[in-house]
This record gives C-alpha cells, sequence and structure tokens, in this order.
C-alpha cells in the first residue's frame, strides 16, 4: 500500500473516533447548560430546525429548546437544585447522520438527599453540519413502563456480529 | 524515523483509541437491550462460552446471558419501567484482553419517582474476538457493604505512575 | 501537502482523542478508588500540589486527598456500601490545562434500595505533567440550590459555534 492511501485510512479511522467523542461532548454539555439555566447554551447543542420531544408537544428550534430554561417547573427544579444527568451513549454513525441511545436522569434535591424525579429513554438523533454535529431531534421518554420508552432503546441497538 | 514507522507508531496508537471506545460502547449496549428485552442484542455482548456471574450460579454462555430478559424478577422490573445503567468505566487494555471496573444501578419506577434498586460493582472482563471486542466474564456484586464488591473495584485500578 | 506536515497533522489530531480519553480514564479511577478505600490510588490522581476543595476547608497535596478515605464518614459510608459515580464530563483542553465538568452521585446502601446521598457538580482543574494527566484542583458543590454550584456548570460550558 502506498503512503497516500496509508495515510487516507488513518485519517478515516480518526475521524470515525473523532465523531464519536465529539457526540459524547455534546450530549455532556446538556445537563450542565440546563441545570445552571444557560439557556443560549442549551440552544446551541440543537440544529437552528432541530427539535426536543418529550412526550408533550415537541419544542420546535433550537431558540424554543433553549428556552426551556425559562419555564416554570424547570426554574422551580432548579431552585431546588437539579442534576440532569445523561449516561455514556451508544453511538452509531452513518455518515453525516448518528444516532446516539441511551439514558437520561433528574435528580431533585430533597434537603438531605436526592429523589430521582425521572429516568428516561433517550434516542438523540444527530446531524453534522459545517461548525460539528448537533441535534435534529432528541426523543425521550420516561421509563415508567409504557412501551414507547423501550422502543427508542431497542431502535437504537443492533446484535454484534 | 521513517515515514513507515511514524505510520505504524501512529496506527498503533489508533488501535488503542479504537480499543477504549469499542469498549464503551459494547457497555453501552448492555442497558437498552436488557431494558427492551431484546435478549439476541444482549447475548451478541458475550462470547459464545462467556458467563455472567452476578453472586447466585453464574449464567453460563451468551445464549444463557441473554435469556436473562425472560425471567420472572426482570420481566416485572421492565413492565414497571426500569433503568440498567452503567457508568462511564475505567478500562485496562493487555493485548487481546481487557478489564473495564465501574458500576451498575437499576433505576425501578415506583410511580412519581425512581428507587435506585440496585448499586453495584462491577468487573467486566473482555476478550478480543474476529468480531471485536466481547464480554468473557462479568462480575457484579452488590455495593451493601460486602467485601467482594470493594474487591472488584479495587482489583481493577491501580496507581497512576 | 508532504508527507510530513500530514503525519504532523494526524498526530495531532491523535494526541486530542488521547488526551480526551485519558482524562475519562482519569475520573473513572475515583471512584473505584474511594469506594474500596485504595487511598494510594485516590492520591495518584492528583498532581502533589492539588487540592480537592468540596466547600469547606479545601484537602491540600495528593497525600492529604487521598487520606479522605480513612475519615470518620467516609469509613461508614463504605462499610454500609456506597457507590461514588462521576458521570461523562464535558472536556475542554487547552495545551498543557484541561477543564472537566460534570456531575458526581454517592449512593448509599438503606438495606433493599440505595438512597442518593449527594448529587454534586464538578469542576476539575487538570494538568498535563510528565505522568499524564493529574488533578490540579477538583471543586464539588453539592446541587442543592446554592448558586455556587450551578456558577460551576456554567463556567464549564461555552455556547457551541
Amino acid at each position: 500500500m502506498d503512503t497516500e492511501t496509508q495515510l487516507a485510512l488513518l485519517e478515516a479511522r480518526i475521524k470515525g473516533l473523532e465523531d464519536q467523542l465529539a457526540i459524547y461532548q455534546l450530549l455532556a454539555t446538556y445537563g450542565p447548560s440546563v441545570d445552571s439555566r444557560t439557556g443560549d447554551v442549551t440552544a446551541s447543542l440543537w440544529a437552528q430546525d432541530g427539535r426536543y420531544d418529550f412526550g408533550a408537544a415537541p419544542l420546535e428550534g433550537a431558540e424554543t429548546v433553549g428556552s426551556l430554561v425559562n419555564i416554570e417547573p424547570h426554574i422551580n427544579y432548579v431552585a431546588d437544585g437539579c442534576a440532569h444527568v445523561i449516561s455514556m451513549p451508544y453511538v452509531s454513525v452513518d455518515g453525516d447522520r448518528a444516532v446516539a441511545t441511551g439514558y437520561s436522569r433528574v435528580y431533585l434535591n430533597q434537603g438531605d438527599h436526592w429523589r430521582v424525579e425521572r429516568a428516561g429513554a433517550n434516542r438523540w438523533e444527530l446531524v453534522r453540519t459545517t461548525e460539528g454535529w448537533r441535534v435534529h431531534n432528541r426523543i425521550n421518554r420516561l421509563l415508567n413502563g409504557q412501551s414507547e420508552a423501550r422502543s427508542l432503546l431497542s431502535q437504537g441497538v443492533k446484535p454484534k456480529e
């Protein structure tokens, strides 16, 4: 194999690793942004036309998603003390599209301990933009026995070959 | 240093990164597979002769491990709503063997909140197969004060040099 | 572009990936070390002159940080069964300095379940030493509504450009 080909092959492998780690970084930014009510950071994780579908009417557009930090239940959560923690996801990249599958939990302060207020199944549909990976659609369903939550999880993983 | 040597050195570093991320991916697949009762995916994470040792009689063989999604307590957990979340592990690779050390938690729905039903110490002994990294043995012990759980954790980490 | 330049560019990208993964490994070692009371491992994560600031008088120096596994509340936690779990952090590297921003939780056994005893915002200020990345300062504040905790989170993340 000539040097140019070898370089190209290594570069492709590096790109694959960079994609996975960039998606980790994106998801790891979500919690710190919402728990500190830094809505412009939350918004910047989404594509301009991205959406967040959490079961009720979806939030449409990056700015609208960012504004979730200024709604009543969220303001109260943050005032009491909360942690939105995203698990290390399974990431599947296909060209300029990717899907990250995993869990979110919201821990809410109750004085001397924290209550697990929410545990959700998450499917993050991502798109590669000229500025990097962004959320095209986040679908989040509570793991309260509903089949929709299980579907998000099973959809995201396949048997290893 | 000649170009071939430089390429080989870079390739070795890339392989090290790929190993760590592939092991993350393997562990991140576990929860979504069991919480959606997709047992063939669970099974596919294990080597054919792999085992899962959780304190009682170990499950022996990939297929048997996958069938854990069809046993009574698990069926009820999933029906109520549960999340098996694996923490970002410490990964130690030695050739075609690796060990990942970290935590698992099971969150179980209780109506308006989730209870932390289990918190375990985990040692994942992994093997590189021709198809990629697989679980050779997962050892899981509840962090309920038993020394075995602490041993799994201390075994997996060493002082940084 | 000549081969030397191409190799140098790939090497820089690999180094960026190695930094992020090495910092993950450092943080993933913390929990297993403290929950098994392996204080020398805990100490080895910190730079010699590193500190751990958790709200009270900070622990100063790697050895002092490691000795936290031998103080009363911690001994009791471990005897009862506890899990110190660090979330997948957002990592920002700037030359030989880095900051990792994320969450810590302490799960404490209560017989048949675990209580979330602590949920904290964390800022890990890291330094590259000749032996690898080490903790220069860890700042940890409980997410109980105090503004200091929120500041640690907002400080660590910026809008994606």
